[in-house]
């Protein structure tokens, strides 16, 4: 009886379907060597107390302390890592002139590999401390500095899913920070999914390499086309922005006379390793087209106030079934917690549901059954991102990867409004959900692998 | 040369116009015994060198470590502190539901003055921890429990304002949960008042009574009469809700053929001290009334997404003079963070000008010039609600309260991304504004008293 390398025994919420969360109450986690969930026990289970009786005690055997709770570890799916540098500032202009003015110039600044290893360091730490245990990064163009940035979340324990990003249209990205030519981009893409596939095989988590146009407007049609080749050849994840913005959106529908998504596919950019971030305009054709190909989209909702010009219709999405994930799409959007975005997301929707304009009659105000719950968004969290990447994560499952967070709900500095012992536990749910501050998480788990902890 | 009380060095940030904010680089902020500010002195000022001299070293002498700085308190003009058990939940059924499911049977509760101890210890600690130094309270309806709220603010050192509840309206209210009948009320208001101003006298900070009518529909025409009568025989504060939802409204409009500002102004209630929370479908005329007698509108944009249906349009309200501030309404919102607030203040502003539905054209779907900054959202935390309240707070001026929060952007477990050791300002200012969590706010000062800190 000493076949798990952990057992930890607590209550833990996780999803059950995108609408419901299902509550493990007093729980036998079961953890494997490969830091996979082996099997959960319930205290009704005949197993239960024959598990109870030979890892209590020893030093592998956790027990979550009274108003301690599991939530699955958060999946983010769209990360510009190089832009933590700038997180909260330079919010005031439209995406357009937000790259151009503020984003390419610190982004150019990775070729400095001192300074990224400073950046990525600390983004890969915090967002850790927020109870992200996998993200889809976009890093620079710099092939040195992105494979530094997959170095850096092997080393800390993260599920790092990392792009070189590729913009090499000359007219369209500045000459100081772009591809030096399309044959450079390609043939630095190929060497980076080279190296991380190299570095993969020594990192018990996985990190990954993705194919990351930076979207349609920085890139040729020459490297798209490429690209899409590489992802197939080398059989990766892929990720670009799709639609976000009116501008963004126009522009490549005069440039090919379709929207982002058809031609996006016409590229072999559209596979089921591929998510997309924001997509706020894409129309019905469209979201068939990600559901036919596995496409997942990446919700930003806290960016998307700031350069979407919209709300995007999550619900609708959803009832069409296309994969949905959360993102949050630090620097456009300013907080590196997905908790942060999964109220956004719910606060986004009954905006969009309810409209905004006093002017307007509440019937043409905004648009009706919008609205997602905050456990919608807790799913889109977790449970959603790992469908959006096919990877066994954000559910408390058996076969699923030990990848968690436990929140103090009782803890003095930051205590939650919980005042009966027996409160109701999708209460205590969405206290957390809404309420849950960094220091509120104490442990952080990938893999099976204890990647950070709080003592104060 | 010991005439201060507190001396302290660092850099600060205080709003010089609505849209400005003001460096203080490495100011010196002289405190007295009365806990106001007698002056500021700049680097360049003459005094300075011999103030340091007079100070340097004492333990009234307080300088800053690197990376730390000064921000105003915040000001939250609408909390109903008993819903502080419930906040994070119940956000799920329009408001006239919400009031009735959820939020009376919990305030119903604190007629056990052993449980309103519990929850109003609680939220004062809390708001203090999230750098909130004065708060606008609505308590419930018990005149006790309402007494002992403003002893808690007395003791733990904040300026609270409180109201104890009118709600008389024998049709409107649940039986279990409203005043016994409307001169019970009346009566409980007054002793209530007198009460409150006892308790003043012996509290540095000041506590304050205010007129609390809970909003037009649970009031009869004779309470919200009496309670006018009682507002200008005490020269007291008026709170209450105004224009709040499409059903608020439209009741209003229904029982007096009016608007809620011109109703509320018959019975007395619109006065300098008033404080109308929401005021989301107020008219340009409600707009002028409330400019003409100072009524203060509260905005509280997370709230507002769940129960308002709509935004309310700050950038044009501001235009036309209006005092604005802002305010958390837990539980209506879900977070005691007036950091979250103003972010949403933001965001919700910038929905309001770019719209929300995708499938109308760009110039059709959303209200132009809508938009405000975070240094606009930093104006209705602090200077916006001190004039709201026609108090002396929420700026680092002469003659202001030093009632203050400390702010580390280099803490261990939550550092902010500043990379250049001479970072411009004012992106640290927004950085803060966007990014500080309660772990970062060291300290927190009110009426030169330290009322919070946080060693660890
Ligand atoms: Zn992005
Ligand atoms: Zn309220």
């Amino acid at each position: 009886m000493t076949k798990y390398t952990q057992v930890f025994l607590g209550t833990a919420f996780s999803s059950k379907t995108p609408k419901e969360v299902q509550i493990l109450r007093d729980y036998l986690f079961c953890v494997n060597a490969d830091g996979m969930i082996e099997q959960t026990v319930a205290p009704e289970d005949a197993e239960y107390q024959t598990l109870l009786d030979a890892y209590q005690g020893k030093e592998n055997f956790h027990r979550l302390a009274e108003g301690q709770y599991i939530l699955p570890g958060f999946v983010d799916l769209h990360v510009h890592a190089p832009q933590w540098a700038q997180s909260g500032t330079a919010l005031d202009i439209p995406l357009h002139d937000w790259l151009n003015t503020y984003t390419f110039p610190v982004e150019s600044k990775f070729s400095d590999l001192n300074f990224a290893q400073d950046v990525y360091q600390d983004v890969v730490s915090t967002l850790l401390a927020n109870g992200t245990t996998t993200v889809l990064y976009f890093a620079t163009v710099h092939k040195e500095a992105s494979i530094l940035l997959a170095k850096i979340c092997a080393e800390k324990g993260q599920r790092g899913l990392v792009g070189k990003v590729v913009m090499d249209h000359q007219d369209n990205n500045p000459e100081y920070y772009r591809d030096q030519d399309t044959e450079t981009a390609l043939a630095d893409t190929e060497e980076f999914i080279i190296a991380i596939k190299e570095l993969a095989k020594s990192t018990k988590q996985g990190v990954y390499p993705v194919v990351t146009p930076r979207f349609i407007p920085s890139c040729t049609d020459e490297a798209l086309q490429g690209l899409g080749e590489l992802a197939t050849k080398y059989d990766t994840y892929v990720q670009s922005h799709c639609s976000e913005s009116d501008w963004e959106h126009g522009y490549v529908q005069e440039r090919y006379n379709k929207n982002d998504a058809f031609a996006l596919n016409d590229f072999g950019l559209l596979r089921d390793k591929s998510v997309m971030a924001h997509c706020n305009f894409i129309n019905d054709a469209d979201a068939d087209l990600f559901a036919e190909t596995g496409t997942a989209v990446c919700h930003c909702p806290i960016s998307n106030a700031y350069f979407a010009n919209s709300v995007i219709p999550i619900a609708h999405l959803h009832a069409k079934n296309v994969e949905i994930g959360l993102g949050s799409d630090i620097s456009g959007g300013f907080s590196p917690s997905l908790y942060d975005n999964a109220r956004q997301a719910v606060i986004s929707s009954r905006m969009l549901e309810d409209g905004v304009n006093t002017n307007l009659p509440a019937e043409e105000r905004g648009v009706p059954n919008s609205r997602i719950t905050i456990n919608e968004a807790f799913y889109l969290a977790t449970a959603g991102g790992g469908e959006s990447l096919s990877l066994p994560i954000g559910r408390l499952e058996a076969s699923y990867a030990w990848d968690i967070q436990i929140i103090d709900t009782k803890l003095a500095s930051a205590k939650l409004p919980i005042y009966q012992a027996n409160e109701d536990l999708l209460d205590v749910f969405q206290k957390i959900m809404y309420l849950a501050r960094p220091e509120n998480i104490r442990e952080v788990w990938v893999q099976g692998e204890k990647v950070h902890s709080r003592m104060s």
